[in-house]
């Protein structure tokens, strides 16, 4: 039987949103052969059978364990929705790629901190593993990296990668509204999950840039190298004032390679308002990637949801019935690069610094000699009143430093006697 | 011998930039493996050997014909960089294609004008024929569209696929000049063509979008039906009057489907300032793709250059080599979906009109009454005083109107004895 008419059995474990829209989806399409072969749903497992469903599930074989799903006879393809870094997604995915099965998967944690491993598992089977709805949702951010800029050598990536900080920021911005009463707005309107810490610590964010970092510089993932500040410290007054200054704050996601090894960093970052990055308001993701030859790529697109997260596995899944083999990351994961983690410390790069000072004579003077005996240039300096303020912000921002002498720096001026609080410092996004 | 230590020995005709390129990229990267195995270019073909090159080309096989090299028991793939539509471009693809050896070229108008012929021809030897570089340079809007979007049913597509007209636009709009003085300037630089016709006359993203359009909407490429207006007639004049209304000049290329067939167009276009499309400048190409499912997914890059371009045809020499087969189009190519035209005039959209009018009274009443007879909604209305004109510009924006309606009024406008020339109609585009 040729690939031309050959029925491709599929498994689908989570029956979320992602995976009631791939049914959805199927169900529209049927006789769905985007290779030649036609895709066909024969089984499902999800936690709970009888939980009322848009989709009727009731003409596939229902699976209690996702395992027994993965390594059954009657499925070619698992694909794997149930999410969570270990326990039944890691099970499962690893009882398919031990069965021989190709998998697609949705789950950016698992392959975040176990993409290496299952790699190699994946690869000695002669098997595809697949994870373009991990990073971006509809956004073909993992294919563009791994497989159109394969000709290129990739410098950095950066972005948006979480829409619900986003939205976020994108609401504080536009009504002036703080972080908590956005956030309990988002959550009840189901934008934000009743547990939103992986998305508002950065989490999230980190699981994805680690992914990209993997298939763009040809090393193995590794989420616990990178560095993460979420959002949830993120004032209304920051925002204020950085747009005073010409900037809008992003939850950006980063990774660079240098001669050093890689830094990967998810931080609130300042990005200028005309550049794309702040731009992309809303549930919008968007990612810069910048190669040797190619120059800058930008994409943006929407970042989740059941419509483009169930569009992207189905194009996963139409990859794997191209026959198509080639390494999960960039390289073969036998001889991926050792990810060589380089110290944040030894970064450089330009920041914003905001005070909250006694409203006194020379404190302006007493914050410009700190810095500049630390060797922190400034570039420009605002000072703005501000009502029922407990004392007077001042912001400025600086030129490029080093970070390590950059927190030498906070730390003096943070035992200034006028200086009231710890000063907040933000990057601004090399981008 | 596996996939995975197969040497793929690569024919290359045409050795011009992308061609040189490619070379130069192939020889930083000796061992160059991005599927496993590794590409080793074996036989070149240019139209003169002895040429000075940046390339050493004496380590390669030597071959006068093109369609010799394509037919080589020598090579296992076939990189077209020659270029036309026919001629030996045409018939090296087809030998090689015959001869049962994948296929990769950077050459848009081969694929819009024979593509449909050639994805038979392909698809009957069971191999691969891939044109990335075709479209975007660097930027993967083929894989975009062709793999990440199969999961989705594209409605619309429009963007800047041409980075010389957009170059030409962008020094119009920023440094006050005339096109021609442009044109000339960019000749000189090397930035266009001594020969621009394909690319102001709009031919070139005609090419571009009809490959899209073919690769969105599951049809054949039908070059022939696209609608094409170029740049060369676009005047500084109304380059600042739409500035002065909130939008930029941009040469846009657009393929929407609706229940009536395929529309596909090339026009100057007016796009709102805060848009991504007018803010993408210079040589820029960027793109927006518009799913049922996915929404709006939107794309920026380098549309050109050696680097850019080469890097794609690695990429597709790369995909060869996954051993990947899908069809050339959206469906194989005897289940294309024909390819059904819609009339222009029955498109609507909104428009900019410019009138030159004798400055005298009573003028602004009889377009408008004459617009209003025709059945032409007023949107926006501004008079401007010019110096040295030999009259007085009026410029107005419609509401969405049937191109037809359009047409027919603007010749009723052009008939009122105190309108000077024909009307200026510019569309704004629907993006």
């Amino acid at each position: 039987m040729s690939a031309r008419n050959k029925i491709w059995r599929v498994g689908v474990a989570g029956l979320g949103t992602v995976g009631g829209g791939l049914l959805s989806f199927l169900a529209e399409r049927p006789g769905f052969a985007p290779a030649g072969g036609e895709v066909v749903v024969t089984g499902v497992s999800a936690r709970s059978r009888s939980r009322p469903r848009a989709v009727d599930i009731s003409a596939y074989s229902w699976f209690d364990d996702p395992v027994a799903l993965a390594r059954s006879e009657e499925i070619d393809i698992f694909v794997e929705l149930v999410g969570g870094s270990d326990g039944p997604a890691k099970a499962a995915v690893e009882a398919a790629l031990a069965a021989g099965k190709p998998v697609v998967t949705a789950n950016k944690a698992l392959i975040a901190e176990h993409g290496a491993e299952l790699a190699v598992l994946a690869e000695s089977k002669g098997v595809p593993l697949l994870f373009e709805a991990a990073v971006m949702g509809g956004v073909p951010a993992v294919k563009i990296v791994r497989e159109a800029l394969v000709g290129d050598d990739i410098k950095s990536i950066a972005g948006i990668l979480n829409g619900t900080c986003n939205y976020i920021l994108t609401e504080m911005d536009q009504g002036g509204r703080a972080f908590a009463d956005v956030l309990a707005e988002a959550q009840r309107l189901g934008y934000a999950e009743a547990d939103p810490t992986m998305d508002v610590g950065g989490f999230d964010a980190a699981h994805k840039i680690s992914i990209l970092a993997a298939l763009a510089f040809g090393c193995a993932p590794n989420y616990a190298a990178a560095e993460i500040e979420g959002i949830d410290q993120v004032d209304l007054l920051d925002i204020g004032l950085a747009r005073d200054l010409g900037y809008r704050i992003k939850l950006v996601a980063s990774a660079d390679r240098s001669a050093d090894g890689v830094l990967v960093r998810v931080h609130p970052s300042l990005a200028p308002l005309s550049h794309p990055l702040a731009q992309a308001g809303g549930a919008l993701n968007a990612l810069f990637i910048e190669g040797e030859r190619i120059g800058r790529i930008y994409v943006q697109g929407p970042g989740a949801g059941a419509g483009p997260t169930a569009a992207a596995v189905a194009a996963d899944i139409a990859d794997v019935m191209t026959g198509a083999m080639r390494p999960v990351f960039q390289a073969p994961a036998g001889e991926l690069a050792p990810f060589t983690p380089v110290d944040p410390a030894k970064s450089f790069g330009r920041a914003y610094l905001r005070l909250m000072v006694k409203d006194e004579p020379g404190v302006i003077a007493a914050v410009s000699e700190t810095l500049a005996e630390a060797g922190v240039s400034i570039e420009s300096f605002l000072q703005k009143p501000v009502e029922n303020a407990s004392g007077v912000p001042i912001v400025l921002t600086t030129h490029a430093v080093a970070e390590s002498v950059l927190t030498a720096a906070i730390d003096r001026i943070a035992g200034l006697p006028a200086v009231l609080e710890r000063p907040r410092l933000l990057r601004i996004a090399r981008i």
